[in-house]
């Protein structure tokens, strides 16, 4: 029996309770999250259902019409653009959205899980690079769909993503300076774990490259993608006898770092440095000189991702793995360079 | 048996389907939200829950654990504070938040309502400065409690609410520009129609009286609370040949609008223009230079909201509003006049 499950008969949960030698109820106590349940008996049923790859047709009865959406840190100037995004799409299904903060940058904790069994939502999105394995086994074997949201860029391949174009928004935003005649343009990408800040800076490199400027190792920085990391990385390079005319700041928390370093050091932007963000968050729009950004489509990531857990998907079918385009919005923090 | 009821014993479910000629269960239903109940029928039954006063001694068996928050726009700078307190109280009592964006400034939809009775919450955070009378009714006979947080100063007076200290927060801002000897001193406060407005435009003229000056009311201004407003005050403000050496900005959005005014004029921050913002949200903190603000205590509002929440209430007691103190952050948008 255990062999014939193996090979794609799909296993009855009374089959699974008589292999665990426990009752009906409890299986499917396990399966709907309950904690009246020991933890020996949970794993034991857990590893059955995982073994034979028991899927549940749906997540069972209705209950409040959920979609959750976790993060790892709900302070990200991110976070309100993707909930934005997530909450369009709730409200146009007659269903709310549940928010959690959880985890590590890269992965959700262990109790989450627990929690969104007991939820049952419509499905998950996941603002993370990857997802353990044993917590897709539990989202996929209660039918509970999800999807990764990567502004950074590193999606699990098995697990359906959307994130954006970062090698080509790297790109644009150095073309911009380097089409404005600027020759010294520095670059403070994000941390070097992240793929994001990778892609955007081989974008910033080959854009150089096109324009036939060799760039300065000293004038390529990896940042922290916050506010302080910025004004320290930008007080030292506008501090060199031979300052960049432009700095492209990786991200726009680390660009408003970069204004502050200007106006400390008594800079006009764009007059005498040009300033290029990332992500076009709102505070882009606010800053003063109002900032030049590449625009990452948050809200409409997160729509996509909202959109694609509520279709029906096949699940032999590779995982689909979208990437939105990303654009260069000019605003007043660029200008060519030798202003004042 | 109307008269019993009014007067104060419990009114049975039992009782109220007889009184409404229909089912037990049919009552049942329109209690817990569900659809399959025809207009005419729930509209009857809920007249006859309200009539006899009837609430429910719990909220039912549980289901999922929710804390649900409901503004009326997410884009505010607010919001993600407000949600971050409530997402602490959340995670401390194994409770996730669901967020609903509905509404206007001043109450959520009537939809709402009906998606709320079927989550059937642990309770409810209202940001929002009124509750429509029906809808009070409604959660309090489903024994869901409600809190409204309100940082625009206007609640219910029986309603429970969590509000901050409007007028003193507009005197510590212009107390502390007339402290450091400025006499003329601008005003952009908010809307005319938030209490919040009123009240922070109060504090300002007790203190500019307390410091001997008469304010100009040419430099009193009401705004609308975004960045661009505060930036089209300002540039008239500052036109003016008899220009203000301060602007207290009523909140941090105008005092961005502000500080870019004072950019495209020339006018350097705080040598030229000492500026204050209030709210304190994180664009303050990131702005150039870094903004002298009035901290209101978000995300301390919404955490106490959600604590009144979970706490038990005696509804013969009177509603309880708190209103938590707001502080004078310094920074560096604010120098005594006269600097360059």
């Amino acid at each position: 029996m255990h062999e014939e499950a193996q090979v794609g008969r799909r296993i009855t949960l009374a089959a699974v309770a008589r292999e665990a030698d426990v009752s009906l109820p409890t299986v499917s106590k396990v399966l709907n999250g309950r904690s009246d349940v020991s933890p020996t008996t949970r794993t034991k049923i857990e590893r059955l259902l995982e073994a034979h790859g028991y899927r549940r047709r749906t997540a069972g009865p209705p209950q409040a019409r959920l979609i959750e959406i976790v993060f790892h840190e709900l302070e990200s100037v991110w976070a309100m653009e993707l909930i934005r995004g997530v909450e369009n799409v709730a409200k146009r299904n007659d269903a709310t959205v549940a928010l959690t903060e959880s985890g590590t940058r890269h992965a959700p904790d262990p109790e989450w899980i627990a929690g969104v069994l007991r939820r049952r939502p419509l499905g998950v999105v996941l603002v993370f690079s990857t997802v353990p394995e044993d917590v897709k086994r539990q989202l996929r074997s209660r039918a509970i769909p999800f999807v990764i949201v990567d502004p950074a860029g590193d999606p699990d391949p098995d697990v359906p993503s959307v994130g954006s174009a970062n090698w080509a928004g790297g790109m644009a935003a150095a073309r911009h300076l380097t089409d404005q005649g600027h020759e010294r343009v520095a670059i403070i990408t994000g941390p070097e774990d992240l793929m994001c800040s990778l892609a955007r800076l081989d974008g910033y490199r080959s854009a150089m490259a096109m324009a036939g400027h060799e760039p300065d190792p000293a004038l390529v920085r990896f940042g922290d993608f916050h506010v302080q990391g910025g004004f320290e990385h930008a007080m030292d390079l506008l501090r060199r006898p031979d300052r960049p005319t432009a700095i492209f700041a990786g991200n726009d928390l680390q660009a408003l770092g970069v204004l502050e370093a200007a106006r400390v050091l008594g800079l006009s932007v764009p007059g005498q440095l040009s300033v290029v963000g990332y992500d076009d968050v709102p505070p882009a729009r606010w800053s003063s000189p109002p900032l030049t950004t590449v625009q990452q489509p948050l809200q409409r990531m997160a729509e996509e991702a909202a959109r694609m857990l509520l279709r029906p998907t096949d699940p032999s079918k590779p995982a689909l793995r979208i990437e939105l385009a990303t654009h260069l919005v000019i605003r007043q923090s660029t200008a060519p360079p030798g202003g004042r």
